[in-house]
């Protein structure tokens, strides 16, 4: 490949993942109360895990986390966002992504095609240190949003604390003193109301 | 500062950057050609140096340009956003951020707010190689937004080539290729009746 062809389809990559700014989701922004989109919510991901990597129960590789963080998201791009709380679209969901993410990291010269993949298939088993650290940061960020709006998603979609207990207990996996902390937020959720016991 | 009195302060700093995702650009995104916002616009600088950090003309360190894309309009919350071609709003643009990172990063427990404004400030320097192919990406980002858009924000602001060209000058000397790459994009532009020679 010449280096003109490769800059070339690194850019196609760049402006096909520009519609990851389209990809609407479930939680709100806490100051506008708009619903934030992937693209904000994956710049708001690698915020969290560089002011809160000290929290993570493993050592962490923080590049790879953010890497991990800043593509992490791109499938939905075809696949689109899939409610935390949805089960029954969650049975095919790593299926349809998965496709999503042959055709979008394919746009890439296939040595990025294959790293790009590759930190996509590493959050996605969650098995290493730095995918439940990735894993416990989005669901912190996301848990943290429905907390500070008033549980609206929660109650929207009559989710309970046991099933919000049940989503997030990956932070605990990946941050015991970030579970402690949002746990505590749920407990005052509960009380303020904002989310049914 | 007691553990959770930390995470009480880390937590406080990423609320407050919540409203980076409310400071709107005088950039369209590609797809809807909605404004972009600067939490949008460092997700895609953080994805445009993870996928083109090949062609910095210098060795960099990508978890040092990442921070430092991710942090570097989060002085935006209070100074707003100024335009690229606004020399009079310039006039005292860095004298209104330096007050706003004063601010935001010292919610920050202490050593965090130390090392965010160092990052802040070598971004804002522009004098090591992690800062110059930060602030070619920054440029040469907005830039492909610009030509992608038809030249819309050139046009709607009486903006001509000989400006276009000063102000990414920067993209030339972070990363030669991409500057021959944008500046071919350039030419396109005028050619289209985009931009004004």
């Amino acid at each position: 490949m010449q280096p003109a062809e490769r800059l070339t389809r690194q850019m196609a990559f760049l402006i096909e993942c520009d519609r990851l700014k389209d990809i609407v989701r479930q939680t709100f922004n806490v100051h506008s109360g708009r619903p934030e989109n992937d693209a904000e919510h994956s710049w708001a991901l690698c915020l969290f895990v560089m002011t809160l990597a000290e929290h993570s129960n493993a050592p962490i590789d923080l590049l790879r986390v953010m890497k991990m963080l800043l593509i992490h998201d791109i499938v939905e791009i075809d696949a689109g966002d899939t409610f935390a709380y949805d089960t029954a679209r969650q049975a095919d969901q790593h299926e349809r992504e998965a496709v999503a993410a042959t055709r979008l990291f394919g746009l890439l010269p296939e040595d990025q095609a294959i790293e790009f993949r590759s930190l996509w298939d590493e959050f996605e088993a969650r098995e290493t240190p730095n995918a439940t650290f990735a894993h416990a940061i989005d669901r912190c960020q996301a848990m943290l949003l429905n907390c500070l709006n008033k549980g609206v998603t929660w109650t929207s979609h009559n989710v309970k604390l046991d099933q919000v207990r049940a989503r997030n207990a990956p932070i605990g996996e990946g941050a015991s003193e970030l579970w402690t902390y949002m746990s505590r937020l749920l407990d005052e959720a509960v009380q303020a109301g904002h989310l049914r016991a």
